[in-house]
């Protein structure tokens, strides 16, 4: 029996990461759920897991939560709330996916608790990626990626030699925009921009997949999780998103993971690693699908993606800026403040503009997005 | 150090394994070579690798190679030679490369001897897989597969469970009469069956290829390589050969390994096992080539491949059957006594007639496999 903590218990990842553990309740059981608002879907999760243990983001949330579950679990507030839910002393593992900076304190939490993490918040390697695997490094604690890119190079890389790798793969869809022509980008609606072929994910995300920040923030994500030189990831597109990344060999041999579109898939790896749970979704059809296409990543069109392999040379709070940066302009653009084309230049003036300081702590990390956010917040007047 | 016997030494496979030992003096010491009639080329291999031993087919070869080389080394002679070759006490790994019913006296005798084999001889498995996995496993001895498929499936094996495994899917090119109507199949010529799109290789394995008995001798071979019931190995067209194997996972996870269609790959990896060698094969470039497609292999056209499913379920000499008759089959067609349809329905003729015995020696096996071709003989007049 694994005891599992869920933070971001009510997002996306939660949700379905609580669907594969209802299906295996001999292997699983729920002792911590951290969410933020939406305390009618968690008041529904207690019912139906009863942790001893949850957490939302106010004192406001708290009181609608109690209202609804009564006296049943223990309700706790804020980041500290979530971090208790993160290293609760029965847990076995714990699912780290709250999104965006919030999602720091719970994966810092977990690894200080010597928790194994299931990282599902990109944040957490991209702005503090070297600190906290120097923390699980030096606690024995495995960090296992739930991205599916970060889970596919993940089990290419399971029982294969570390230094015989000779670069890591990240397939990218090219996202809603990968076939428009550069003329046209200027004038790409947040509509257009939000239309993901492959993946239903939140608007943030699809706008990033639109402009392969995305896939530069995985870049740097895997650079920290599997400790591997920037200049040894490279992106390959492939608009079907069948093969979820690769990994190269010295031996010119290239180990893949393919799979369905489904992230119970990575989910479920990370909840159950070392073993494999025998999940009922559909089987991968190669024959169905008749064919796998792959590009390479279009630069001149959308340049985002070279912007996180020159934080990552920057170093220190570089990427953090880039992250903050990135967050400020997507806002500006789906609120109608920019242009598409302007999201990558914004980031770029903010990267340009900063001078890197080492990430001694999660507080300097957020410090220092909050400051690249709000950098081109000023600049399009947002 | 490694000090490696090559049994098969002048053959396709051979050449190749002392290519890329050639260019890693300070991993691996050639100590045996065993090979068939081939002097000249033998002679050379003497002289450039100083092997203790070498072994040869026959009297008059063995005179030609001492005529060549003098007393530089010392020379063996037929199936006692190759498995003194394969057993030498300073070898520390064989690769068991002498092509046909021939090359299982030098794999059992490697594995008799518990030498790490690399296995290129398919017929090994496929006349006495369960015997020779057996003994293997008793004496602990690691089976290495050599073939590009198998050592796809062996790489997407390593750091998952076995118990875990839902299908292995070998990928097939669909050899050079894929896009060939039915109809025009049975006028198909042996200089048209020998055209391979992908690979050079012998006549025989490329005819095999043709009638995709290949792949079906490859799914006997995997049956007993990996221990996994036929129902659970499934055949995938893929014409561009670069998805050299998969491996499907009860989650719905598939690893599959890809490369360029390069043997020294999965030579290479065989011995260098469990580490890889820097090789200096062109790197796999998929944008280059576009895209990879998938289809189901075709029974109506290439009934072959079902006839190794026939055989495993009858099983005992039931395959080796099939193997011998195949060989005859294909050397009729090649000699212009049958035609291209004919030689599935030959081999299905030989397995419908053959009463399976359960295998007990390396013998046996030849000799059910002996008798298969000769009945296809029979029938064709040769």
């Amino acid at each position: 029996m694994k005891r599992v903590s869920i933070c971001g218990s009510t997002g996306s990842i939660g949700v379905q990461a609580l669907d594969v553990v209802s299906r295996f309740p001999e292997q699983f059981e729920v002792v911590g759920l951290a969410a933020g608002r939406n305390v009618a879907v968690l008041a529904e999760q207690v019912r139906r897991f009863r942790p001893r243990v949850v957490s939302v983001a106010s004192d406001e949330a708290a009181r609608g939560l109690a209202a609804l579950v009564g006296g049943a679990v223990e309700i706790l507030v804020g980041d500290a709330g979530s971090e208790a839910v993160a290293s609760l002393p029965e847990a076995d593992f714990v699912l780290a996916a709250i999104s965006g900076g919030a999602g720091l304190h719970s994966t810092a939490a977990a690894v200080r608790a010597r928790k194994p993490v299931g990282l599902a918040n990109k944040e957490s390697m991209v702005l503090a990626g070297e600190l906290l695997m120097g923390e699980a490094a030096r606690h024995g604690v495995p960090i296992l990626p739930v991205d599916s890119e970060h889970s596919a190079i993940f089990q290419s890389l399971a029982g294969h030699n570390r230094p015989e790798v000779r670069r890591l793969i990240l397939t990218a869809s090219g996202g809603p925009l990968r076939a428009v022509p550069q003329a046209e980008l200027p004038e790409v609606t947040p509509a257009r921009a939000l239309k993901h072929p492959n993946w239903s994910m939140g608007a943030k995300i699809t706008v990033d997949s639109a402009t392969l920040m995305n896939k530069g923030l995985e870049v740097i994500e895997a650079r920290w999780l599997f400790d591997v030189d920037p200049r040894r990831i490279d992106i390959l597109v492939h608009p079907q998103s069948i093969v979820h990344s690769m990994v190269e060999y010295i031996d010119g041999s290239v180990v893949a993971q393919l799979g369905v579109s489904d992230m119970r898939g990575p989910i479920s790896y990370a909840l159950a690693w070392p073993d494999r749970l025998p999940l009922d979704l559909p089987p991968l059809d190669l024959t169905r699908l008749g064919q796998l296409q792959f590009e390479t990543p279009d630069a001149a069109r959308f340049p985002a993606f070279t912007l996180a392999y020159r934080a990552l040379e920057l170093g220190g709070t570089a990427p953090a800026a880039l992250s903050g940066a990135d967050e400020g302009a997507v806002a500006a653009f789906l609120a109608g403040k920019c242009r598409f084309t302007d999201i990558a230049d914004l980031c770029a003036d903010v990267l340009d503009a900063h001078v890197p300081e080492k990430v001694t702590s999660i507080a300097q990390a957020l410090a220092a997005s909050d400051a690249g956010r709000r950098a081109v917040e000023r600049r399009v007047g947002l």
